[in-house]
């Protein structure tokens, strides 16, 4: 995520320590996914083109900076602890776990430019690595001397898990409230990424104070890093955002937009909507659908009533990190709640 | 799984404490699962018609017990600590989550003479509801004092993972060897099976023999377990056993008394058998398929093989326990071993 911003010169010491952190984050995850079997470990090894933005780890990392007093200094990183490197690679893995049990649950076959495990291996295979992803993060977790890094993960682990499901639950709801949908996305994205947070502080020895912010902070980072994963995959060209679009309508999942555009459009408006969805829900659509709906949703200006609502996050994001000490680590949060809803893939 | 065997009278006081010990972790186990929003729970509780014979439970506890000298005692209930009714629970939801992605996995439709959640729900739902029944898992493992039960149950979790992948990167290797077979079976039901019995010592504060000595009698009854299992689906009546059989073969998944056929057999019903296997891989099967590949086998005694397989497992594993106590949990271990490959169901 760094790479795509442009650094300014006092933040050069800390993207030197950002980068040597996430090297021993790589070499714990490939390390401990090793099993000495060899088609197990070549399967595992198909998971490493999933690697993306690394946006948990970075968190956990910049968290654990930001946590400090000193974190300005040039040798920062010497203040990344076992448990910092630990926890980054362990949210990683959950998360590239939930990509992969994602990848079968959507039925989609492109994942960052690639073609997904399930579309090259197999649902059976898809599942299985999920899970072994998933035992081999907690396995990690367990090297640690203390409990407490596992159960913030199982718990954050567990809110996606009711997040995901309350999605299926809700599926082609034309009456859903945005009440639900934010109930949905804090659980499904906002946890994982409010855990990061929270894990960078712990290692930190933060208090409870700077713990709590920044657990806020992630939280509503991820909503509004979903908020703008679903307009990309509303608006968004396949090519630029790096894996499969339109899926959210495919799959009758509200978003904020569409939310919006059903809960303030007129009845005619809405009764054309719903038209809309039902047909492509029905998989009855007869082309043109997804111009019209766009057209419809600008009428009530619910694309960028999303925006709105995910630059406002942005905005609560930083205000509830005022709490931090000051300095590098802290303003790259900064920047960092800008980059999430400032992108295009 | 006591229920279907003669008990004795001097284990009536086993059967009471081991009564009242699955009551309190069957309450564990549902209080651990609800969330509070009634659709995630509404599917938790179908969860429940999964719940069969428990022997993942049945075996923390009785190992719990069997590690101590007073096993004989009439008041056996208060010798379970709240570590082997959250273990049980823990091993129980690990088994169940297996299960539930087994069934997305085969495409089964029944599972204990029920239709599966996959089924019901859609293989979305049951990929979410088995990742929700793993992070609760460790959640709860989490309200343990210790990391000792969770780094037993993460590495069995993992081992189960590796043997499942295994077993899809041979599928329709029709030159499989016993060796993959039993690192296939041993990872994909004995880790978990040896797990809980490991488990169950762990919170009797057992000894390292004793520990030693019960994973090593989980891991044989646990294949000796798949390998009568795998005779079911093989030759079973699907009304008896209580779940979709000739899965393997549909599935081209080897197993013990087929792998023995294909490495005993003269060439001319070597070739015999695979055009079978690969007509049934391929689903060009004409039909009569299944007596004929009954009636090679049987030229081979190869379905007599994996019987005596399983038995001497067992013989293995009852001899492996003479370290034990003696007593009524003991004696209870010994009947449970028998137990496993004298069933049709």
């Amino acid at each position: 995520m760094l790479g795509v911003l442009e650094t300014p010169a006092h933040l050069a010491p800390f993207q030197q320590a950002l980068g040597e952190g996430l090297t021993k984050v790589r070499a714990r995850f490939d390390s401990h996914l090793r099993s000495g079997e060899p088609s197990v470990d070549e399967l595992c090894r198909q998971v490493e083109r999933y690697r993306g933005k690394m946006l948990r780890p970075i968190l956990v990392l910049t968290c654990g900076l930001a946590s400090r007093t000193d974190q300005s200094r040039t040798d920062l990183a010497v203040a990344f602890t076992d448990g910092h490197i630990v926890s980054a690679a362990v949210c990683e893995m959950v998360h590239m776990a939930t990509l992969v049990h994602d990848d079968v649950l959507d039925e989609a076959d492109i994942r960052r430019g690639e073609r997904t495990i399930s579309a090259l291996r197999g649902n059976e295979a898809a599942v299985m690595l999920g899970d072994l992803l998933i035992a081999s993060a907690y396995d990690l977790c367990n090297t640690l001397s203390s409990l407490e890094t596992s159960r913030i993960v199982s718990n954050a682990a567990k809110v996606v898990c009711q997040g995901e499901l309350l999605q299926l639950h809700t599926r082609a709801d034309w009456a859903m409230t945005e009440a639900t949908y934010y109930k949905i996305v804090s659980g499904k994205t906002g946890a994982l990424i409010a855990c990061a947070c929270e894990l960078g502080a712990l290692h930190s020895q933060a208090d409870a104070s700077i713990r709590g912010a920044l657990a806020a902070y992630g939280d509503k980072l991820g909503i509004a890093f979903q908020i703008q994963d679903d307009l990309l995959d509303l608006t968004g060209d396949e090519k630029v955002v790096g894996k499969s679009v339109r899926k959210d309508l495919e799959k009758s999942k509200l978003t904020l937009p569409l939310i919006h555009h059903l809960a303030t459009a007129d009845s005619v408006q809405r009764s054309q909507t719903i038209a809309i969805l039902e047909a492509i829900d029905h998989n009855t659509q007869s082309g043109g659908e997804y111009a019209t709906l766009i057209a419809q949703l600008g009428q009530t200006d619910s694309i960028a009533y999303a925006s709105a609502t995910a630059a406002r996050l942005v905005k609560d994001a930083k205000a509830g990190i005022a709490v931090l000490p000051k300095g590098a680590a802290t303003d790259v949060l900064h920047l960092m709640a800008d980059a999430v809803i400032n992108r295009d893939y």
